[in-house]
């Protein structure tokens, strides 16, 4: 099933079930039925549901790269245990929302479409072959990177953690639909025009292996997110570099999930 | 007051106003009242109140090399900006809680008492002269930290996201009882022997402009934590070095707010 969020006039959110019909109203809220407290049934059909980002985490988890090609176009050696970072739940924003950021803070915003793991089950000190049962599903990230500051900070807070640098959604896929999590199709666009065209084959460190790594050092909690890397074709490896500007429209695609598309707008 | 939260045995978390006499109960949760939804009245006495940590935040916001001379003890030079990462709620435990590590994740554990702003109205672009008006009070941390991580790593994610890496508490002190949050001792000790002796009056970057600063660039919501930096006398600075060990006891005092002790545990 693909599960959704979605506001109500009142502001409360609510837990969906999408189909090709629309989206049915589901019996518990996101985090219950993903921490499997509760099994999942659909009720009546939302007229014009109002969907928004289908989980807040408590916390998103990064893995920098994690994809060869990619490490490759920005002149970074190949990283011998996986790079660990962190964006913020404040982070996030809907499919269809804008990403935003001022010009006096960057101008050098690149996009990452990236595959991520969705945790169900609490996860602390795990078995690599045991990963999977922790696993609730798989949505899309766009892992927005301010570049300048990413390179001028050190640390990665800022650049990584800025607000609307999180387009997440549209919907989360249980993980019985998605057999293979390392055999997706995954494509970012700019406008339309395609700039990364990857496959998640290409990970260097796979699911199951960075879910049990991280949880040698975190406890990962139901909801908590797991961002896998990006493809090569980032704005900052082009030639010369590129990066999105006001009426952008950026969309991520990873085949078996859905479509994530942003519109970009410089504020002040 | 002194604001905590306390735990009743069937799992659910109050808030409580901290007195000499104990902890009374207070009218709504702790994030209604840092968020100023509800003005705090006391109520009944809890008997032997199990106190948790204060607050559990959406996120933690931290400043390195904020104070000079603990820049120079591990031969940094002094930050142009404030150096911001980040720890996860996940990382929190209370007063009274032990610090636990892996022996085979680091061997090089070190402790950073911290004053913390506890951050009350939402704040998002505001300007230095309003920062007070965003701040509900604060409290105590230790930003226990990973120094082979932190050295290894690269980014700090690990070497200061671990579980149990946030000692917090034991209460939030409203900002009207802190005149000025530049004007206070602070003072780590391990198994009683003082380690860090210094005063909140030399951090670099002061408060109200971390808060300003931090907001260009994300949204600080109710209850959120900033870490404001560590005096020197890290065990890293130390000739020879000096970690903490299995049974170790660390302290973190700052006059006006509070003490915060917690043990410390290798565990596998």
């Amino acid at each position: 099933m693909k599960f959704v969020q979605y506001q109500l006039p009142d502001g409360s959110i609510h837990a969906g079930g999408l189909m090709d019909e629309g989206v049915y109203a589901l019996n518990a809220p996101m985090l219950d039925i993903i921490a499997g407290k509760v099994q999942p049934e659909l009720g009546a059909l939302v007229p014009d549901a109002n969907m928004v980002a289908p989980i807040k985490p408590g916390k998103l988890l990064c893995v920098g790269r994690n994809y060869a090609e990619h490490a490759a176009e920005l002149n970074n050696p190949l990283p011998k245990k996986p790079l660990i970072f962190s964006k913020f739940p404040s982070c996030i924003i809907a499919n269809g929302d804008t990403i935003q950021w001022h010009s006096s803070i960057t101008q050098q915003v690149d996009w990452e479409g990236e595959l991520v793991v969705v945790i169900g089950k609490t996860a602390k000190n795990i078995r690599e072959e045991d990963a999977y049962e922790h696993i609730f599903g798989y949505t899309i990230a766009n892992d927005v990177s301010a570049r300048d500051l990413q390179d001028n900070d050190g640390q990665w807070t800022r650049a990584k953690g800025m607000d609307t640098f999180c387009p997440l959604g549209p919907s989360i896929v249980s993980k019985d639909d998605i057999p293979d999590p390392h055999a997706l199709k995954i494509k970012t666009t700019v406008n339309g025009e395609t700039m990364q065209d990857g496959n998640t084959s290409d990970m260097i460190f796979k699911v199951p292996f960075l879910v049990a790594y991280l949880s040698q050092t975190f406890t990962l909690e139901p909801g908590d997110l797991i961002l896998t890397g990006t493809p090569s074709g980032v704005g900052k490896g082009m030639k010369p570099p590129r990066f999105l500007q006001s009426g952008d429209s950026v969309s991520v695609m990873i085949a078996g999930i859905g479509l994530l598309t942003n519109g970009c707008e410089v504020v002040g």
